[in-house]
């Protein structure tokens, strides 16, 4: 499983991370982590799985999987493939990709089974608190309203980190809790990982930045 | 755009055509295509796009494109990474994965901009109808009862083939039909032109063969 | 069916328009549309349309059916059920409660099996047209990003309910335009049938008006 | 707050329900419930609360309500109107209507808001723990290949209402749980309290029965 504390990025479907741009990302999160031994790990794209976990270490992620066994299911994305395709692990019910709970039952359950990590996200504690009891791998927090935005989630809302990880330990301390929206920089990171969790999921943060080399340093020095 | 009267693979979620087996089942396609000169195309998972078009000639298709453009869609297929990854087209609305009216209208503009060729799929005459004025590439109508059936539509409701290809020619001539659901041989392949189709779409016919281009073959063999 | 030119209200959710507050509404449309022999109609919560079609004689509409038949459908809406209650017709695939075409395919057959009259939303030419295939009794264009706001449609994008009318009557000329988004005042009714359609589908524009019996007076001027 | 131990029937959307057919089916609840002592609730559709609950003293239900607040959501179904139809209590989540897990959150956060009694379906062990967080009024867990169907849950699958009961009360012993599937007569209920449940939620067993107060004192019988 992911070595925790982690900066698990999200690129999304951001024009910046199509096919090539994926992997050119991915290469920097690779080299830095490997120069500084920070724990990272990249989600992609279903179309860019293979290209990315093909030419690197790093651990890719798929960015969604499908309650769903082999069969007929045209277009939707089955456990088996993201893995297959060399994802070493799925985020569950992100934001933008909302699950029914029986499906997010599923979902953890179908991870399990073909051994995906699995980092599912929640939007307050009461829905940290309730994938708590489905044993995930990770819980990871992100109130939908400062995704993508300029303040960091560890500086508008320290509290729902904090409850949440509370709550997740309370329920079973196995579950690790990250964290996300608005993560930016290192003091965000250390924020996060002082609050009590085992590290961020970011997106925007890195993808829409100029220098990605430099932001991804800087992330890291947070954990250093 | 695809060269018609064509035979359309779509392999669906099936655990025979995850990665390198749904490679196996293109380059198959791709030599007896060739042999035969008989136009063919392969719709595959978004995580094997990338594997089987730079791998083979054949045509690769998409299963599905959401109604997105570039930006924060986690998980979703955004309609610029299936064409990155080397597919020259989409199914778009298939039984298995049925869009909203707006989203469909979306879809086609999508793939017409990124000029994917583009196959909508409808499960009645009146839905054929409904999506021509949309003007795509094809409409492939498909009655969901016979999916994956033992009885090919073009036996057991050519109706519904021949009435969508004077409907869908009544609203837009340009608008090519193709015709899928129970599709299993040759036979059903060159009834399926007789009715005015240009072809089919099929899955489990091929998919789930033991000996796939002895079908691969009697298929093409319709259009001979 | 529902009398044209035609002033239709959707009240949808409003908190100006539950229970009471929906009869009182109705009541004033009621009386202005016998006072001016202006036909109108009102769109309320499945929850009141006993409560005001019982009361009143102005025709009473569901603002929305599910694609399905009785049986096993818990808390969806059942066409037999508004008509039980005494809807004599119904809004299909509103902007706000989109439908999969195949379930618009089904709504609008099952609203003619029971002779609901029906309303089909669509948000722009294309799929005016689309729906117009399906031959409902009528098409109400509404642009989105309209609907709520301060300017009428027949204003901001005349365009859009000038084309939709030709392009539905087309298709089949017995299928009726309305329009709507942003409609508030005699003046933007007016110019609605100017501009070809059968007259307007409104909501905020009565619903939040502090003097709603001025509101429709106002807006019943522009049909006389 | 619904007195226990408990019947709870959901009417759904079945012929044998809609209108009248439900208040008839509510008249012969109230009758056996004042007589027994015994308590019971009816969940209706949205269209026929009213109906019911101007006429009677049972506890109407509805059978859904959406996440939403007062607003622009045209055809769904709005806390406060169900409330103000006079319902005192609704069904979240059944399996026939299953919702996201942040809806789920946002539901029950509305009927408490409300004072809406509700009643959270859940479908395995592991959904009712996680709904049991939520800290809902109940969970009554329901497998969904029962419903409908010839076995009673309490038979077919005792384990599942056995470890739900503990598996929530571990969580929060305030949380009552119902079960559901397949129940249809007294033995059944007696059954389901025994497994430690307050009670069950069924629908076909009364609504298709021929004679619905035998059936519904046989039910009552069980809590004798």
């Amino acid at each position: 499983m992911l070595k925790t504390p982690a900066i698990v990025l999200n690129v999304k479907t951001y024009a910046q991370a199509v096919g090539n741009k994926s992997l050119e990302i991915a290469k920097i999160m690779d080299k830095v982590g490997k120069e500084t031994g920070i724990s990272m790990a990249i989600a992609v794209q279903a179309t860019d799985i293979k290209l990315v976990s093909d030419n690197l270490s790093i651990p890719v992620y798929a960015e969604h999987i499908d309650p769903i066994k082999p069969g007929s299911h045209t277009g939707w994305t089955l456990p088996e493939s993201v893995k297959d395709a060399g994802a070493v692990g799925t985020l569950i019910n992100h934001s933008e990709h909302r699950l029914k709970l029986a499906d997010i039952d599923i979902c953890i359950k179908r991870a399990k089974e073909l051994k995906l990590d699995h980092i599912v996200c929640s939007n307050n504690v009461e829905t940290s608190k309730a994938i708590a009891t489905l044993k995930p791998d990770f819980v990871a927090v992100e109130p939908p309203e400062l995704i993508g935005g300029d303040i960091s989630v560890t500086t508008a809302d320290p509290d729902i980190v904090k409850n949440s990880v509370e709550a997740v330990r309370k329920i079973d301390s196995s579950v690790k809790v990250l964290c996300g929206a608005g993560v930016k920089n290192g003091n965000d990171v250390k924020k996060a990982v002082e609050l009590g969790s085992e590290g961020v999921l970011l997106a925007s943060g890195i993808v829409k930045a100029d220098d990605k080399e430099k932001v991804i340093r800087d992330l890291a020095s947070g954990l250093l």
